[in-house]
């Protein structure tokens, strides 16, 4: 089976578990797993934050970090077609007391400024209206097909954002890939947000968890939270270890945007699929096939051996990631072309 | 000072103040207030509901009815017009560990069963997406200029509810103007809806108090919540005796109609003003001032005499209610007319 | 019927309907009623606070006031006897993620310093903890028997609060029964809380309504709160005259005093009746009777024209107030005795 | 150092750590990990329960078990000396608009039924009551120093919890020491309760993880919680692997037994020091030093190579676990009884 339903699927490295059956433990819930802290600090130098914190998924990163920048009955400002939005069943709006508004999200995954300024009211002194607090971005941007926001747009929003007083949070599981696809740091993208989460377990092939980068403060506070939803874990050394070398081993994802560019042209080449090469930045292609529905597309295609899955109003998703060769992406396209050839009806 | 802002600056007629002082009363927190006993059985009969609550606000009547039929983690659908989403400070949201997930409305109050429907995931079972529990509608819409949602459309929000199993709640603050506009029952619109609230202290002229009407079951759902979030009342009757007056007397919302539509038909004639009177169904007016912010217009107009007030992407809204003659709406005309002869610099 | 069940009970007095009536009146969600205006400033200014807040009832404004003190996340210790933890359905526990933290109640109704620091965590920065902020004093003390909690211990909590840097909220509900019986202005015990809330609807005789006193800040942030829950009235005025003369005619509360005292010496002159009317300090009676269960010795009573209910621990509570009169309290004592005399099988 | 503090600083074995890196994986989140999925079937058949959920640690099993039984505004009976009550940061209570009301908590362990029985109001119809919706128990006690509630307690709650119409959840963070204490199967004991935690990373050993198990319908609520507070995690078999050997070794729970009264009995024979090896019944020695504050007791002991800890009302606390051997404990007593000589002042 070729798996290109998610850079989640990723299985760690022999490195990684080498690293993870010799790492020093200790008990994290008391701060004392030495793997841990090497890979907190870590995470928190190259994304240029004063400090992080491991979280088991990023869920739970995006989750801490929102509530402990929106206090109780403030107002977040995301993205309509964020993951946090969409995929993370209600979160802060359900737990901690937060009011989730929706901002329309451009093809390119930013939200313009003057949406966002619309969910700021005329009379904040009003108690008619919940006050924002926080405002959070998603890069690369999952449901816009990884697409890579732009520093001069992520300078734009942190202005905006110190203009009125609210914070910025980076929904960044995939923010490595937008390093890597820009050449730049990835301490230059985060520079422009308050808090920054980023996945170990996505593209960059930890088993298990994800990170959020901050001031000193605020991951005071992160870390009071995940003990409240109960992401304190014990000898977390084991899976930090292979976090270490997630973060380390970061260049290896320009293989994956080479491979999703090179499956976008293969798949451009096959009439009936719609596709845009161009529109490929990172290791994301979105798709449509005439004549398919996604369901009958990705069922047909899974009996030939290809996974993939539906990403939003009806587009295939396909993900590149450390499991997926070069030969893999040829082979895809290969199942794709037999797929459509034999139209909906099989 | 010919007061347009709101119907919600009625003023108890003397009819009213003299029940009030006369009502029986009694501790209404144990149940024992006769008058609010008659005002509750009342509504719940006008509404063709089986029982019904009073609540001090419309703010708590929609609070608890979306309480009642929308457990922790559940999802409702709020137009992104509405005056739950916008005016009423993230309510369930913040207290309640609901989801509000806002959909476009169209300039008639409506939201499309499209957009409605693709507020339900693909598949329930996949704990990433909160679930809908209900659907929200409000009538008349308020951000929509005073417009009745069609009774064909209720019920087609009615089926595409059940079909679903979601609840619908209507808030109908001003739905008696829409009983009265539609030259229809309030109960026949109430019937589409499993809870509706409305005001008696709009335009039907109560000081203070809104209902919650539904089952049975619904309305003792409501009173818990009424109490834990300290809506509970003593001897509320002393308000309920005027809510009784309200109702009974719900007919005369059709002046207000006439005066509104005599004051769009003359703001049309004055030059620089935007305004269809065609859009008027109901008490409220909405416009335009060319040359004028919304900020400097109702400055200018104040300062002669004339409060109005602002309502959503900048336009003037004028209510008409009790306390507005037609002469009121007449000299208002004037007052506009002169502030934009002078124009914006006065 | 003697209603000795609660003073909730009390009715609105001819004045008070009249100035109802009478009032000049404004919206008040605008900000705009004077009545209400003068109301919350009387309040303010007789409780020596800097502002303070009209609510529809006592549980809202305790509620407003806990959620203004303590942020998502925190500690609230309350009284394990006090009305907050029991008789108000959970919450700021439900509603604003805070953790009620019961201490246990001494007769008298004061909680022992050492069980308050006990509620303080040893290592503050440990997250598996909650953090307090708040504290919550009820004076006078319901389920004590309406003790009137002793100055020096107030100023004491106060010391102890201050080293602690919590907030200090007074459940006052009947804080004017306090002053009273102590013969001091009610601001010499309020002065000791950052909050205090007390009832318009108790004793002091008012239809509806409870006042949150404060900070100037605090009674911004108890605004906003009280919107969000629903408790922003609009022509509040109508209730807001009674207000006004129930704050300005509290000294009557000497009466109730005096007859719960007689009332209680009746009580002790019949066999079988357990009750010490050493323990009245203000307007409550608790008693138990011999070959009684509650349920029972309340039917039997209320046959005979005599209204009571139990209190906790199924004792019996009697509460006076401006609807009982000294020849009221003396039937009562002789209902009591025929009630005891037949015996619990009447 | 001899690390008595907790049974969580226990350390992966070389066997897990084997397990761990040949474990076959998928990603969890979309339930496709083998070995996640054999562990839970373990999990579920070795407590005799339906189903069964891997979260990150015991928190969140504690916390999504609580508010899958508990629907907002509902009551959770906890003891008042448990751990759910005082170490979780307010779990439920801040997150799930639950609220906690802690019962007194016998040197036992046990909730004594009467107190339980008094958390129910009299009239449930009442909306000054939030209504129970659980009952939280913890077997072996942490706080009671590792006590083993009876069968015959847990089949009389479960009866009284029958009646009352509440669920049963047991906080059995450590119930494979119970078990073995007390010779029976965990599924013995698991019987009694709706819904049972434990923890895989305690004496069992394992890293990372905790379990919750119930029937298929409350552990499908689970997930969804699980999710929600972002407990899902990726290829979460390379911790499932060391948990599938943690419950297939649980048997080795003996010698911490052992090891606890050895230890119990040691400290007996130095004099100023105050324990009781009767009370010893898992792996858990509670004692106090004459002289010695906790905090100069803990200080000396770690100067001289014995960790322990504090837990309660100044009681000294030593764990035993797979890293402490039999010469570790007679170490462990030499030091304190060289701590105890030198005295306070050292």
């Amino acid at each position: 089976m070729i798996e290109l339903r998610s850079d989640t699927f990723t299985l760690p490295t022999p490195d990684m578990l080498k690293a993870m059956a010799a790492a020093p433990l200790g008990d994290d819930v008391y701060g004392e797993d030495p793997t841990v802290r090497e890979l907190e600090e870590l995470a928190a130098t190259t994304l240029g934050k004063q400090a992080a914190c491991l979280t088991p998924s990023g869920t739970m990163a995006n989750l801490t970090a929102i509530m402990a920048h929106a206090p109780r009955g403030a107002k977040v400002l995301v993205g309509d077609e964020s993951d946090i939005h969409i995929y993370e069943a209600g979160g802060a709006s359900v737990l901690g007391g937060v009011v989730y508004e929706p901002i329309r999200t451009a093809p390119d995954g930013t939200l313009a400024l003057d949406d966002l300024a619309r969910g700021f009211p005329d009379d904040p002194d009003d108690p008619q209206f919940a006050l924002p607090a926080l405002i959070c971005l998603e890069n690369t941007h999952n449901r816009a097909g990884g697409k890579v926001l732009p520093l001069d747009y992520l300078a734009e929003v942190r202005r905006f954002a110190d203009e009125r007083g609210v914070a910025v949070h980076l929904d960044g599981a995939r923010v490595f890939n937008a390093a890597v696809a820009s050449g730049v740091p990835v301490a230059r993208i985060a520079e422009h947000a308050d808090s920054v989460q980023f996945c170990l377990s996505k593209g960059l092939g930890a088993p298990i968890g994800s990170i959020v980068a901050g001031s000193a403060e605020l991951i005071t506070a992160v870390r009071r939270l995940r003990k409240l939803l109960g992401g304190g874990m014990r000898q977390a050394g084991v899976i930090a270890a292979a976090g270490i070398l997630a973060i380390t081993t970061a260049h290896r994802l320009a293989e994956d945007h080479a491979n999703a560019r090179r499956l976008a042209e293969g798949l451009a080449d096959v009439d009936g699929v719609q596709v845009d090469p161009a529109q490929v930045q990172t290791n994301i292609v979105m798709f449509r096939v005439d004549g398919f529905s996604w369901r009958s597309f990705v069922a047909a295609a899974a009996a030939e051996g290809l996974a993939v899955g539906e990403l939003g109003h009806g587009r295939i998703r396909a993900v590149t990631h450390s499991g997926v060769t070069e030969a893999d992406v040829d082979r895809a396209v290969t199942v794709v072309r037999d797929v459509v050839k034999r139209g909906p009806r099989g």
